[in-house]
């Protein structure tokens, strides 16, 4: 019954741990591919190219917006950030969930353009523990908590575009949330249109 | 975040063996309510009234209906089958995920009055499969098998109708498959809008 793989979307607050169970969900299961997103903005140390992310220039970008490769892009403080169209068909077609890890705005862009999309929204349990792990890495200042907490507020009132919410309290079991949710998906009558197809022009000859 | 249960109903092909599913899932986990039918035919020898039917007389029916004691009702060949509803909203409301095994009229028509009910059809792998099952039983003739093969070609067409098709290759398998499909529709934004509304009003605060 398995063909196609399903376009998956991840966002969630900043600080909800999403980036963790993604790298823990791809190691965990074979089933899954990560899409890495182009940009045009510089490598940071360590970063390599093709893995955290495609580095382009600015020409390069506008050349493969110009020519539809990329499902979604947005410009953020003069960088363009974008995900490349065919890496993400190829994996589907070979049968893998493709995960992109992008936020609302392009999430709502994807789903647009791909209604099958399956949008995944992680959240803390509360506010105050977004808070409380923002500030607990130790590593933010307040500004940048604050700034954070801002645009969470804006980000709320779109959770209830997104299909399913995954409250993130326990990493594992979290994990395991997110792989039984998308192996359920697979399961839904409208992914399913050609084995329900088959199934009425079999039972046609009874 | 898990308060009220969900109102699930199974139905699928005679030969789909979606009893035995049923059986073993309220077996293997105890958040899971079977919904008991009233119905105004006869008790069969071994039947109990309370366990496989509530069986009533048709003037006590017929009241039922009157004060919209059902959720839904059909009448076939002179006898009444009904889903009483003070059972199901009571297990609801004490978190049970309900399960109705009725079959497709009634599922639509629950489905109608109860928007975020969960549809799931369990089908055979192919319609060979389903026939070979029907006839290895052994306990039905060819006349019983050929009405029952005309009935799944006509419930075939609402499939579609279905939120989730669950194939039963292998019982283990669909009873596990069927259970964190369950467990996963807890998790959608929908059913969540409390969740999201807390957090939205905690965020204001930010």
């Amino acid at each position: 019954m398995r063909e196609k793989g399903i376009l998956i979307v991840v966002s969630g607050f900043s600080g909800s741990g999403k980036g963790t169970i993604m790298k823990e969900l791809l190691k965990q299961y074979d089933n899954y591919a990560l899409s890495i997103s182009a940009t045009t903005r510089n490598p940071r140390p360590g970063e390599k190219d093709g893995r955290e992310y495609f580095f382009k220039t600015v020409e390069a970008f506008e050349k493969m917006i110009a020519k539809e490769e990329l499902i979604e892009y947005a410009r953020y403080v003069d960088n363009y950030y974008g995900t490349p169209r065919a890496y993400v068909e190829e994996q589907l077609d070979a049968g893998k969930d493709v995960i992109l890890e992008i936020e609302i705005q392009g999430a709502l862009k994807v789903k647009e353009k791909f209604p099958d999309t399956l949008l995944l929204f992680v959240t803390p349990p509360s506010a105050e523990e977004l808070k409380n792990r923002l500030v607990g890495r130790g590593t933010e200042t307040m500004d940048v908590i604050e700034f954070r907490m801002k645009r969470a507020k804006e980000e709320a009132l779109e959770m209830d575009r997104y299909d399913y919410l995954i409250v993130n309290d326990d990493l594992q079991e979290c994990v395991e949330e997110m792989h039984q949710i998308i192996q359920g998906e697979h399961r839904r009558s409208f992914r399913n249109a050609e084995f329900i197809e088959h199934m009425k022009e079999e039972l046609k000859g009874e």
